[in-house]
């Protein structure tokens, strides 16, 4: 994915306006990566043979990459642009970062799947947050 | 769907809580219906001969449909319930209903599809704030 | 969801072509009931005491909630017609549905939410078939 | 995402078969690379002045973008593995990158959003083809 998305922003063919774009590029980014990771750690916890203790960890993962693939989505349309769907959106998906970068951070120690996808979460995390505060 | 979405719920093998299991199968089965009909409209909108002034409709469908597609699935777990990723979903979903509503409802005397999608939204929306003002 | 599919079918503003617009509304209602049953079913399954026994279960209702997704948005679109990408989905949505149908049956006797997911995967899958066969 | 899939991929903590890894997670890089071009490709179409002569390429990339991001969650999970699965979502891939890529590369020569998207539906689909080669 090596530029892709900072490549089809730049050929967008009409006014982006005044979204900061290396920010906009680097949270399709992490939500992408953080979507990712989340649907690969949720397997990784189903094969875990203490899968009974990683139950809220599965469902996490499956809400974080939900909302993260649905978040790239909007990131990725400027036509007709909405400020309150895209500011939702992103609110919407910093808290479910959080929360999964917390639980799976809360199994890192046991779990390497758990902390590559909680460093996944808290970068995706912290992507949303600083184009939500560039929004204005 | 007739009565799946009340079925699964009513099988799920551990405590729900306090939520409100008519408004929760009532918005499950809203925000399908209504990601259905967003891409449907975004398509119908494509056929269109005057599909130049539709673009912002064509747009805010498929923001609806992906912010629909994932509160449903979002609101179909129940495990490792999370409070404020539902309500961030929830809220997130309102506001894009509402939008994609109001964009379809301005095109409703000239396009049927988007009178019957702007009724999609309006009643996703609707069931949206009734499930949020009940989480409390 | 009553009637939304077909109303917004019968309002599509171009030629539908050959279709079977009733296998085709069955086979959209079908996939979207699917794929909200096995999205809950997967998390029906992690609330299990034994859900250990369920992980195959769980992995495959994921991936038939997913494809069943992908499936509705697809046969959701007419403009541009391709029916190569229709009859590939709906053949790997018919596999998908088989594979989960049987699963979940397997667990139908234990956990009723199995069972219900079970009927749902069998109708979408017969609902693919139709479909397929009708495209010619 | 730069080395994120590679890095979930060796931790799984169970046996992951027989499955070429590095063909494996080239194929994730390139379905979630190519859904996302998709996603800005329809979208950046939206905006061109010449829509109307667009409308099968969005559409094309819509369905691209759906089958893409089902087709990397599927190849994301590894726990019950079911080979028909995997085979008939790469084969669904495969078709959906080479109708897009052939779309697109139609308008390549105007419009560089299309090109490039062009470029990431032909990497996705001799990735596809790859990964399935080499399932046996």
């Amino acid at each position: 994915m090596a530029g892709t998305v900072k490549d089809m922003l730049a050929t967008y063919p009409a006014d982006l306006g005044a979204i900061d774009q290396t920010k906009l590029t680097r949270c399709i980014e992490a939500c992408i990566a953080c979507a990712q990771a989340c649907t690969a750690c949720a397997d990784a916890c189903l094969s875990e043979g203490m899968v009974g203790d990683l139950t809220k960890c599965i469902r996490t993962d499956m809400d974080c990459a939900d909302i993260c693939t649905a978040t790239a989505a909007v990131l990725s349309r400027h036509t007709g642009y909405d400020a309150n769907i895209t500011a939702a959106m992103l609110r919407a998906c910093a808290i479910a970062c959080k929360a999964c970068g917390d639980e799976c951070a809360s199994h890192a120690g046991m779990h390497e799947h758990c902390r590559i996808c909680a460093e996944a979460c808290r970068a995706c995390e912290q992507a949303c947050n600083d184009l939500l505060a560039a929004l204005g």
